[in-house]
């Protein structure tokens, strides 16, 4: 075997002359004229190389029993092709390599599927066949792409001051929060490890320990029912440090962004970065997580409506309720009676019982509901909604989550169907001055709305007791075109604030020290004001890499329900592993 | 609360009439003539600061309240100290800073431990209180030198081309090798994931995959009983790549490891690094990770004693076993009678039955075999071991394993008794040519002395039936100082070949297709050849911190029996998780 001298994309005219030794896989083979033609491929691109009996005929006799997929070792000149056969489609495409010398390294078989960007085939075909799907090349440059986006980020926080801990993978099982993966000790009987759903209490406890700036590419854990954007195992840009406002947390992150921004995507993104609070972001785009791309924002109408001649409108506003509208701006041709009924069922998913819907036009207020608005009451929500003949107003009067949910989602729907997002831009938002708590019907109590260790705003601290629900927390979320992309807080550092917000969750004393025990003994020995970050690295290079699906970021996802197609984990094992670890699956047990 | 302005330790002279804002750490109070000063500490050092009544009376009151630990913002007016006032014991030993505003951030119990470099507490204590361990600056700086290694790895391996993956760490559990780490499936009722004990199936897919350099810093995890140098998971900074000879391979991670010495240690090592065969390494040091910092090498004697009147070699020899012997230099003052029966207790933990020993005197040979030994059997000894009056010379006669292990283990400890190490020199040194398989007693098979997947030397193929026991792989060790830094192998690229492999490992081909199925598939599609290199990076650390114990270089280790004192996991969980688990803990089940 010789030593390889380039790889095939990066042949261009001015190799013209050269020897080269290239190593590949068969992408494509021509015979023709007594000549064969091979696109050789490697991960840098593809290069034509061509066998004829001038240069060797033992080479060509071999290269006749080339399959796709074959991987070859060959060595030749480089020559610039024939004006005329130049392949403008092809960044190789100046040159082709005249093959002398010719090895097979390894026969194929034809693949299941082919070995190209745009194939059509079933996602469980490529995650059985994980190996080949990710030879395609748009797969291997997400790849490089995620590479990257770490590296930019690990330089730009160490040289910031932050030093790389890592934390474990083996730790202890905190109920609250989502479903914890759980492991046997074979030495401890009966007891168990959980995987982490985050680092938060180790890189609290580093603050503790003076380590001041932290950050870890981590992987977390969550046993949760899969959507289409959650995996078991995945992947968070993870920091926290002490003494900073969270005005200058911010501000290193926006930097960060920045970096990462111009670095891989080379464009330039201007600071400070939008900042709104929750409440406005829940009232102008019903979401806490806003596309700010595009307009066609929500328009609060309680108070024009109140006492109108629609009866819905004004009994929802009488029973302290809400009604909002959107005004889709000249679609009155492009909305039918009948795409009106299907925006309604879409606005019923989210728990609209209706949606009340207008048209303006030359004559006034049509529609379903036009007739009612014949009136004052009319001219003021035209005017409130900057209505002008052709726009098509649409309305929700319901409770104040609903209205947000079933509007936020239908104005991202049109949003996309109406064309009105700029998908060239990338437009990052900060999300501030989040609720600390949330009540659980389910639960009869409250929870945490990021976690326990999030920091109330000191001037919100008193109705902690009265009003927990009005309690704003020094939290943020960062935003990108609509996903959250991470999100972090300020925390708590002091042991009777800590208890207290225990307190307010419902732990009794014993609960909170069983299972926080030594976070709060930590609390006694010198802790630092600190506070903290995550983004989803999964989450981030979906976005950077323009993909729609989380499982195309991450080498070997898993589906829905958990599984790996490929190796088939998870799996059964044997009788003698389980009893090592001092457990039987229930099945057998109820044999027993 | 202010922005901080400086950290402490980087106070100097130049600084003198600067106005800055500290934030950090009491690590000592001293009041003394009205005034009071601190020695305030974080994580980049300690600076002195002084609270006088012209300064502040205020800021003096407030400071009278504060203990070791407490943590604390100042402002204040760095001056240049009296000439005769300068510690020059203290990096900032030039300066102080006269405080005129204070604030108290929070305050601090009695730690139970001191928060400096060298105390002496139980390792249990330092462990419970992690988060206090942690706070030593010796700790911090340990943990700063990691994430800097990471950083020169990280960088010099992307800029060579490699792409970082990350690997799953919910995967397959195939029983080969070490005891897996097992976590049940919520999903899919009775079956179970496992965590990896390499990323070894993985990167070789990804090499399936075309994506020809990869690396990844991970997380690995073996349930085995630990040892002072193990722990249940551990971090290995994991290579793979294609298209490359073994040569290629060593280059590049010499330059790797050039890189890492250069810019953590400044300390240059030159290339390429010393290359010893498995068989050389055994037969010189009795070891394959020996400590080439000092000679004292093994010397194979049963040539010379062959025949001779001591009995116990000779017919050791005729058995087919093996003399070997150390020439101790000049040791004959500092060994007694009674030094020596010591290291003859010493090699018997290593299986020998005895250590027979000489002493070179002008007046010959004494000691208890010197009698047998005053004739031409000698001469002949003495000249192969280049004995002088004054050298101790020591013999193992025994199994050529027992021989190996127990004076390879009495060199290594001669050499640290004797003072023979230069402790400053780093020994890079790679162990080549390893056997492929080695035969277990108590399996009755032969196993893989590397793994599975390990390339043979190609013209030792047709011994893989003949004698398994002679067939020598292409794999290396790296060792650095007597320890196993990494190792590595090419692979086997073809499907034959590693059927062979698993037939000659006492596979069933069913056995083989339900563990590997996947990577035999993947075989069938184009494989390049490929191999790779894992090294450790917690021994790393350790070694170029110079630590003698890996729990210093892991943020939150765990005991030898597996626990972490901090969090007390692992833990008991609710019953109720065990159900959503469908298992049950066998006690409970045994109740049943």
């Amino acid at each position: 075997m010789a030593i390889r001298t380039h790889e095939c994309g990066i042949l261009r005219g001015e190799h013209a002359g050269e020897r080269v030794v290239l190593k590949g896989w068969v992408q494509r083979r021509r015979d023709f004229g007594g000549l064969i033609f091979i696109d050789l491929r490697d991960r840098s691109g593809i290069v034509q190389i061509v066998f004829t009996p001038e240069n060797s005929q033992e080479a060509l006799d071999l290269a006749d029993s080339f399959r796709t997929e074959y991987v070859i070792e060959v060595e030749g000149e480089v020559k610039r092709r024939a004006d005329d056969m130049i392949n403008p489609n092809m960044e190789t495409g100046m040159v082709e390599v005249y093959v002398d010398k010719v090895e097979l390294i390894n026969k194929a078989k034809t693949t299941p599927f082919q070995i190209e960007d745009r194939i059509v085939v079933n996602e469980d075909l490529r995650l059985k066949y994980r190996y080949l799907d990710l030879r395609r090349p748009v797969m291997y440059n997400t790849f490089k792409m995620r590479s990257d986006v770490t590296k930019v980020i690990r330089n730009f926080l160490q040289d910031e001051g932050f030093l790389e801990v890592e934390t474990p993978i083996l730790t202890k099982s905190t109920p609250e929060g989502a479903r914890d993966y759980l492991v046997p000790s074979r030495v401890h009987e009966g007891e168990f490890y959980a995987l982490p759903q985050s680092p938060q209490l180790f890189k609290q406890l580093l603050m503790v320990s003076g380590f001041e700036k932290y950050f870890q590419i981590a992987r977390c854990f969550r046993d949760e029912d899969l959507r289409a954007d959650r995996q078991p195992e995945f992947t968070q840009i993870d920091m926290e440090m002490s003494f900073m406002t969270q005005e200058e947390i911010l501000d290193l992150n926006e930097r960060l962004i920045q970096k990462v921004m111009k670095d891989i995507k080379d464009i330039e993104i201007p600071r400070p970065f939008q900042r709104m609070k929750y409440d406005e972001a829940m009232a102008r785009y019903g979401s806490d997580k806003p596309d700010v791309r595009f307009g066609l924002e929500l328009i609060q109408l309680s108070d024009v409506v109140e006492g109108c001649n629609f009866k819905v409108f004004a009994q929802t506003v009488e029973a302290g309720n809400e009604v909002k509208g959107l005004n889709i701006k000249g679609a009155n041709d492009k909305y039918s009676r009948k795409d009106l009924d299907e925006l309604t069922k879409y606005v019923g998913r989210y728990g609209a019982k209706g949606l009340a819907w207008m048209k303006v036009t030359e004559e006034g207020l049509t529609g379903p509901i036009g007739k009612f608005f014949q009136d004052e009451f009319g001219q003021k929500l035209m005017e409130r909604m900057g209505a002008e003949p052709g726009d098509t107003l649409v309305f929700v009067a319901d409770k104040r989550s609903v209205v947000a949910d079933s509007l936020g989602a239908l104005r991202k729907k049109l949003g996309k169907d109406l064309g009105l997002i700029d998908e060239s831009q990338f437009a990052f938002l900060w999300i501030t001055d989040w609720p600390l708590l949330e009540y659980s019907e389910e639960e009869g109590r409250y929870t945490a709305a990021h976690h326990p260790f999030t920091r109330p705003f000191e001037e919100d601290l008193e109705k902690m007791a009265t009003a927990p629900g009005e309690v704003r927390a020094q939290a943020y979320d960062i935003v990108l075109n609509g996903y959250e992309l991470g999100g972090g807080s300020l925390r708590i550092y002091e042991k009777e604030l800590q208890e207290k917000m225990f307190e307010v969750l419902g732990f009794t004393k014993e609960q909170a020290n069983e299972q926080f025990g030594f976070l709060m003994d930590a609390f006694e020995y010198g802790v630092p004001p600190h506070g903290g970050i995550a983004f989803g690295l999964d989450r981030l290079v979906m976005l950077l890499a323009g993909r729609d699906n989380l499982r195309d970021t991450i080498a070997f996802p898993k589906t829905a329900s958990a599984s790996d197609l490929m190796t088939e984990a998870p799996s059964e094992v044997s009788e003698a592993q389980l009893d090592e670890l001092h457990i039987k699956t229930k099945t057998l047990a109820d044999e027993l």
